[in-house]
């Protein structure tokens, strides 16, 4: 097959994350959005933000990591951020997601985007801190918009969000301030359980 | 206003772009994507693609470019290829909702990002061109693989896919020269009316 061919195939292949439902509710809680509206959302927010990362970033690349950040879950699957059950398989069942899809593309791309995705999960670059900061951001951002709707769907309590945010202000302190915020408002109108 | 509080506020109204429909079927045919999901796809292809731009790119303009080319739809809804009508008014609707959205960001970033969409639309510079063709390159793909859905839904003829299709070359003569054989191939099938 050619390399041409092999793109288009990848890129088709692509498609399916349409088709992943996350948990969160769009802004006006009409509907939960989809792995892709996610990817798009935070590559959006990766270069209109990317003044607020606490350390100088390669704009592209971090662009990059957020639109192919969840491409794994073609396979594996969205794992909610408070399933601790799903957490425990999902490093396995993402490495073997990796392995396939990555593998349709031409060699040079496969590993090239495969490596932007383990360099993401390993947080050891300033992108990859950043990306991963924007990751935790954006469904803050959604579920404030629609009043918690998420959170209270599953009960979630203070202490997992924050626990959840250990990391967020490593790749960008404003940002984690930002949504410290809003963690704290919506803790004391009861959307998040204390 | 702060400038971080106006970021924020532009980034929950483009959530609103999750929620504007599009002619086009997901590859499996299930049912229609949205414009932001559009929008994630071409970015991507922007990258995995750029090499067969006919021109040299810059490839973080054309991957913002793809990511907002279509936000102004928020306000002037999505125009279908097709619909003779709707695209004698798209222009004024569409500069119209331009103030507004971009308005709200800072004024730096306004400006940059309202002039990257009136860039796309003037089609003058190599980036424009290409981010042209994935727009056109992304619903063929999709078409194809759903059968064609979305043309015999529309009863759309060859003539009006061509006449569409007239500046497609120039972004990319490869991607165009892969479409239209997609194109001769439904027309035999007759997914495309002759």
């Amino acid at each position: 097959m050619g390399k041409l061919e092999r793109q288009m195939r990848f890129l088709l292949e692509l498609d399916k994350q349409k088709e992943i439902g996350r948990q969160t509710y769009l802004a006006d809680g009409s509907r939960k959005e989809g792995d892709a509206e996610h990817a798009w959302h935070m590559a959006v927010m990766a270069f209109l933000l990317a003044d607020y990362a606490n350390e100088p970033i390669d704009v592209l690349k971090a662009v990059k990591m957020a639109l192919m950040h969840d491409v794994v879950e073609i396979d594996a699957g969205d794992t909610y951020a408070y399933d601790t059950k799903g957490n425990q398989t999902k490093r396995d069942r993402e490495q073997k997601a990796a392995d396939r899809i990555y593998g349709m593309l031409p060699e040079e791309q496969a590993s090239e985007y495969r490596a932007l995705w383990e360099e993401f999960e390993a947080m050891e670059t300033p992108e990859a801190r950043f990306v991963n900061t924007l990751d935790k951001v954006q469904p803050v951002l959604l579920n404030d918009a629609s009043g918690g709707k998420s959170w209270q769907e599953h009960g979630v309590r203070k202490s997992q969000v924050m626990e959840r945010n250990a990391k967020t202000h490593e790749g960008s302190a404003i940002l984690w301030d930002y949504i410290r915020n809003i963690i704290e408002e919506n803790t004391k109108k009861g959307n998040i359980a204390e």
